[in-house]
């Protein structure tokens, strides 16, 4: 599966994956309104315009990019409602040619983790007929409980030629409580980041791994550590934009031929209508404004790398 | 919450909580042929199926236990449908009376673990509606984040009383890998307790705080220590039984006063019917199997705390 988003990363020239994360605060009225009148102030009324949302989104930037990224908190956190819009998000992505980086941030004990995995990723055999969960390409995954977690990601990933990203040095302001500890003289975060390199040598895809990393923008030095520790596994880039991370700090996450990373933006795209870079805001044009942050996106990074 | 959980756990004098783990091998012929024949070889067969198993365990164990633990990794297997069967777990078991700890092993960086808080165990706002998503009564988050991914979740337990149990020591056999690694001269389990116990003093509901812990009752050395580090923290106890922990091992988990811990066991409960011990298996009494299992393990923990 990593093959087919390096395939994709060198077609579009955009090493770039767009965060589906909506939020009502993102929804425009000209799509929320005509819902909560439909369906009155209910979940079904905000998941509905979610789905409409992400697909002005994708029909703006499919031939753009080769992957979405969707965060599922965002859909889980209107119940039933909210992961039928997730489900039909996916599958409307992928009819739209784009891969689906479901990120999940799964984790659990042995056949716990089977199951997410099996969900998310894989099939499950009722009588003689597998079964897809949320039929995603690539998921995250947390490692906290260990091998014995993850493990059953990837024997998923090797059934089913799908890919998966281990967290190992997130984002946000206080991953480093836990992550950068010092253990037998080196951060937390190199000990996961060898462990990946470790698992991933058994699902080896062309030069790279279906074992993948996650690894914040917004870290950029221990971003290049964790490239020398993990010279086979895809970093994927949280932390681009909106929560600070720059085209410039993106430079040692990648390889020597420009690849080895994938840099997603959530806010800063879906939301780049109400940005008024991209237009007045009034007119609530979030294909068209999302299209042109892709744009600005590619050029920067481009200039970074080159 | 957690204050209701402890009056329920007085209430039954047993500290247990039954996971409701389903998966297709624990389900009786009679339950899951009829459904094959109703929806065919689909998830819908599966999930109607789990549901009807589940609602057949709760009716035989409510009067016994406070609380039940649906692993939703279990219903995501199954996509959609599997999520319309955990949904309608979490709504019967509420009707039945007992308190529901959602095992969900949540955890991501700020707003989306909001996210995920608020689609488990809060509401969101839709207009002037407040919409519930999951509603279940306590949720487990992964800590691997750090703080700010565990704060919303203990600002939505204060906003709706709800409770959160951190993953502090796992129960699986590789749960040391990161979890056991020495930082700052002790493992880092110990420095997440002592964060669970410092999160926790805002969240106070009589003698303990909304905000708990897991610790899995195959290391019971490490609960005895975690025990004394997290004075006001409940600890949820899983591994119990099929994962090789006793009710021997059970003791250093709780308080002088018999309180401060809930154990957990699924297979041996809901499975029960599968082992001669409780009758036979061809007969397919799963209920009365399970209220057997209940029975035998309360007077093993009592035994142990006595």
């Amino acid at each position: 599966m990593i093959k087919k988003l390096i395939d994709g990363i060198k077609r579009t020239e955009a090493p770039i994956v767009v965060g589906l994360d909506p939020k009502t605060d993102f929804i425009p009225g000209r799509i929320l309104n005509p819902n909560l009148e439909k369906f009155g102030q209910t979940a079904e009324a905000v998941a509905e315009s979610f789905f409409e949302f992400n697909k002005e989104i994708v029909d703006h930037i499919c031939d753009l990019v080769p992957a979405v990224k969707p965060q599922i908190a965002m859909y889980e956190q209107f119940g039933l409602p909210g992961l039928i819009a997730y489900k039909k998000t996916v599958d409307y992505c992928h009819e739209k040619g784009l891969l689906v980086i479901a990120d999940v941030k799964r984790g659990d004990i042995g056949s716990t983790s089977e199951s997410y995995a099996l969900g998310h990723l894989g099939a499950s055999k009722v009588g003689d007929v597998m079964v897809k969960g949320f039929d995603a390409d690539f998921a995250t995954v947390n490692p906290y409980l260990g091998s014995d977690g993850v493990k059953p990601f990837i024997n998923v990933c090797n059934e089913f030629d799908k890919g998966i990203f281990v967290l190992v040095k997130t984002s946000n302001p206080s991953s480093g409580e836990f992550q950068d500890k010092l253990t037998d003289g080196k951060p937390l975060y190199e000990t996961v980041g060898a462990l990946v390199e470790e698992w991933g040598a058994q699902s080896m895809d062309g030069s790279y791994s279906n074992v993948g990393s996650v690894v914040g923008a917004t870290y950029p030095e221990m971003g290049k550590v964790l490239r020398d520790i993990m010279p086979h596994a895809f970093i994927l880039v949280p932390g681009y934009g909106a929560q600070g991370g720059k085209g410039s700090d993106l430079v040692h996450f990648f390889d020597k031929d420009g690849l080895g990373a994938i840099v997603n933006s959530s806010r800063g795209i879906i939301a780049a209508w109400k940005n008024e870079k991209y237009g007045d805001p009034t007119k609530e044009l979030l294909g068209e404004a999302a299209r042109s942050a892709v744009l600005d996106m590619k050029e920067d990074i481009h200039t970074a790398l080159n």
